[in-house]
């Protein structure tokens, strides 16, 4: 068996999820937390890769023995989240923990992962939002909004999300199935909730960015469809900061 | 007329408001912001003190030239928000500015204001709370807060607060009235909400840590009124973490 965890990180301080030559990462601390408590080091697996400064409210990792496909201790898995917890920084916690097969894999066996990006639309910052929303200075008005929700439900389905895919990545298929995709609102904070099978490199952030822009009328509001058919990045709107997203639901 | 300013500030960075002769204090940043944007040094007052990592949803204070009762610019009331605020860093912005007499005192003038504390209840940790909420490991159950609604509604009306109060303070009177004192919960985040027409030094500190120790039976669900008559801090309970401490609204 080895262990599987449910964290939950404030990604402000790091260079992202996966340990990097360069700068701090959230897999260096886990790491670092789990050898500590176990004594040996350990592999740790994640659900998948976050860039610098994203935050997840839940994100999954797997934890064997270094080499090993399983990792064996007499600790009982409830004592795992405090144990773990309090030998990590602040800004990451352990909110769960639980044993799978030794075959379990944390990226392979998601069902389909719900991530959030939160957009705060006023002309002045909200110091409790910055680094936790993008700021966006143009306010939304209602009409814009539901632009917003117009055009994000066009998302929704399976597509080829080559026009929301990084430039330049490499993937085998560039088709995604997006499970829901909708807006909600509070005041001037605006949240994006989308779900998939899978997601391509900064496909929430373009789609992100794409939504700010049809609410600005840069981009149409019925101009999704073309823009997937069109397979063409240059046609969807700007990787909106990472400072925004959070991964927050991992389903396998 | 001199200048009210309506500010917000995460205070975690901040040695409190009022300047200090050690440590970096909001009142200092909003100096150096109005002295760069006027040209001038200039006075500026706050509505209150606040300690070090408390926060502000609102807090008011006026900007007049340095020794003289009123300000004078050219620059329309509406443009201060923005001019100020991007000479401030990111963890304070101006939210409203406007016009008041010479006359006009931001802290004798106050009718009310209204505090919040916010308790989160959890055995973890939440990255996203740290510093912004004060974390009490044992969890409040629905009857733990059952008894924290019941002790708060003996803290209304006018009373003598001394037991409420950090021992040793010096203030004219002791006496003040609560308008209201009222407890929300949103999953494991608890949120005490407080108005009076003044507050003693660490009066809603004490307050939240006083409730806390009712919700976990340390203090009884009926004992205020008596805390309230011995005048003694002693009966009241610990002194709360700043960081759970906001002010969150300023009523002329």
């Amino acid at each position: 068996m080895k262990l599987l965890l449910y964290i939950k990180f404030l990604g402000t301080a790091y260079a992202g999820y996966q340990v990097q030559k360069n700068g701090n990462t959230v897999q260096a601390e886990l790491n670092a937390a789990t050898e500590a408590l176990l004594g040996y080091p350990c592999d740790i697996v994640g659900c998948s890769r976050t860039d610098s400064g994203v935050h997840a409210n839940e994100f999954c990792c797997t934890v064997s023995r270094k080499g090993e496909p399983s990792l064996e201790t007499t600790l009982p898995i409830e004592r795992f989240p405090r144990a773990i917890g309090c030998l990590l920084p602040d800004d990451i916690s352990v909110t769960r923990a639980e044993w799978v097969e030794d075959s379990f894999h944390p990226r392979y066996d998601v069902r389909y992962k719900e991530y959030i990006y939160r957009i705060h639309a006023a002309p002045e910052k909200d110091p409790f939002l910055v680094g936790r929303a993008y700021h966006d200075r143009l306010p939304i008005d209602d009409e814009g909004f539901r632009k917003m929700q117009r055009a994000a439900e066009d998302l929704v389905g399976e597509h080829d999300f080559t026009a929301f895919m990084a430039a330049g990545s490499k993937v085998t298929s560039t088709v995604r199935c997006v499970k829901y995709a909708r807006l909600e609102r509070e005041e001037s904070l605006i949240t994006f909730r989308v779900a998939a099978d899978g997601f391509l490199y900064n496909m929430v952030r373009i789609m992100a960015g794409t939504l700010i822009d049809v609410a600005h009328g840069k981009i149409g509001e019925d101009e999704i469809p073309a823009i997937l058919r069109s397979r063409d990045r240059t046609r969807a709107g700007f990787t909106a900061a990472p400072c925004g997203l959070y991964l927050n639901r991992v389903v396998y």
